[in-house]
């Protein structure tokens, strides 16, 4: 992958590509006051440490620089109109009040001017849940995407994601898949992601949904993406490229695909189930931290 | 634990137990035809591979002797005779005609010496499913249960489960739990199995339920039981008390906790999220094979 350096304000390199100075804040779905509501699932109303609006208050305190502005994108969404004025409004109840909603629609719309020059002037921008396929294919190699990329490598800006919106920060992005399956060789369907988390494979709502298993697929197809699940009301919050901390009232599990002694998954035709040994997990809560191997830097 | 040994026919030892000459057939539930109707899960449906009746085609071709008895035991099974027609029926169509069923439903059946004689006769035995507290509760030290084990030390029975039948054979049985969640402490609860595969933790149904969060909570509360996580119409074949095989549609799931590197499971309170470092999982499909840490033997 070429590394196209736009400005000379980078010191700090790893495996030849820059450290990023801005965070990723990567969330689960669900989180407080979302797009789908702020019912909680039963394991949450059950945890008794439920802390509400945890994650996003987090994601106003890393904000940088006075009246910092939020950027919501919403394009990802089939309601953006909706969903944006939700998030506005949770945004407004954790004090702050210089917010823009950019709504992105078609790829023309991600060659705007207008747009780009938004991000340059942003502290933060959320990307909202809705289908991954969306924000791939609308903003892949777009000038609006290339902006937030030279911004988040370069400058502190924080970009957030929910549901959709995490999982399309990944570099190998899952869209569809059977929840409950997955152990049958094509019943996870996986295509490049907007890559702002290098090295991972992210999917959502990942205990309530039972996305285990199309997870170890995705890490057996390339066990150099660490698979990395979120359950719902749950983020990871990731500084210099692949240090994350994990903020929230559920788990986030690792699949570390590094030691796989075996797997047959190159061997086997579509509909067979594939097999997995040596796969290593780690469930990590609330204040936890973890570091993503080989995943610093980023590219534009 | 104490071992008893009851004969002296026993040479092999290992870690103090004797090897058992029987074997375990542990079954992820809906082998074809059981109980609970011969429908087949989606993701069994789309394997192209399935193999109808296989699990229990194997059982039979295990059985040793001319002619030989297979005894069905309900005891799991709220309809016992309904559960026990339709096994009578398969084992019939597989051309077993030498056919008892052992409808035990009190602690007093299980001391009744008719039913141990009937045992003393049997090639194979067919726990039913159900649920498995009542096979613990009902049957747990009893004398029905003591010939069974006997013989499975000692002779060349098989012993086969399926679904609660399947979980009651572990060492620590899991009984209760959230099967999406189970990511919170308490939110999964066991108790002592029957104990027949040693060192172990038995789960069923374990892709389609979405069980593998609380059989990593029963991992970290014992790294010294490995979690055996069974798909419907998968099976594994034990021989030895550890050399399993894996027959069916489906995978099974081992989480190795014994390299665990750290767990607040004995910090946390009830209903707070449990953590957990460095669990090996494995998914292992059809002929595949694996020793299973530290289990040889069977104790009565």
């Amino acid at each position: 992958m070429a590394v196209k350096q736009k400005t000379e304000k980078k010191s700090k390199q790893h495996l030849g590509l820059p450290i990023p100075k801005g965070k990723l804040l990567v969330i689960g779905g669900k989180e407080s006051k979302s797009e789908e509501g702020d019912e909680r699932s039963e394991a949450q109303e059950e945890n008794e440490n439920f802390i509400s609006e945890q994650i996003l208050k987090r994601f106003v305190k890393e904000l940088k620089g006075r009246n910092p502005l939020i950027v919501i994108i919403p394009a990802a969404s089939s309601q953006p109109e909706k969903t944006s004025r939700e998030y506005e409004k949770v945004f407004k109840q954790l004090g702050v009040e210089n917010l823009k909603v950019v709504d992105i629609r078609t790829r023309d719309d991600a060659k705007n001017p207008e747009y780009t020059d938004i991000i340059k002037k942003a502290s933060g921008v959320m990307f909202t849940g809705g289908d991954q396929l969306r924000l791939t294919a609308i903003l892949g190699g777009s000038p609006f995407l290339e902006s937030i990329k030279e911004r988040y490598t370069n400058e502190q800006l924080i970009v957030a994601g929910t549901s959709a919106g995490a999982m399309a920060m990944s570099t190998s992005m899952i869209y569809a898949g059977e929840s409950q399956g997955g152990m049958l060789k094509g019943q996870m369907s996986a295509t490049a992601g907007l890559d702002l988390l290098k090295n991972v494979a992210i999917d959502t709502h990942f205990i309530d949904r039972g996305r285990i298993i199309r997870m170890a697929q995705a890490v057996a197809q390339n066990p150099g993406c660490i698979g990395i699940g979120l359950e719902e009301d749950t983020a990871i919050l990731v500084k210099e490229g692949n240090e994350m901390e994990v903020i929230g009232s559920g788990l986030v599990t690792i699949l570390d695909g590094m030691d796989i002694s075996s797997t047959n998954i190159y061997e086997i035709k579509a509909g067979e189930p594939f097999t997995i040994r040596g796969l290593k997990m780690h469930l990590l809560g609330d204040g936890e931290t973890y570091t993503i191997p080989s995943s610093k830097g980023t590219v534009t």
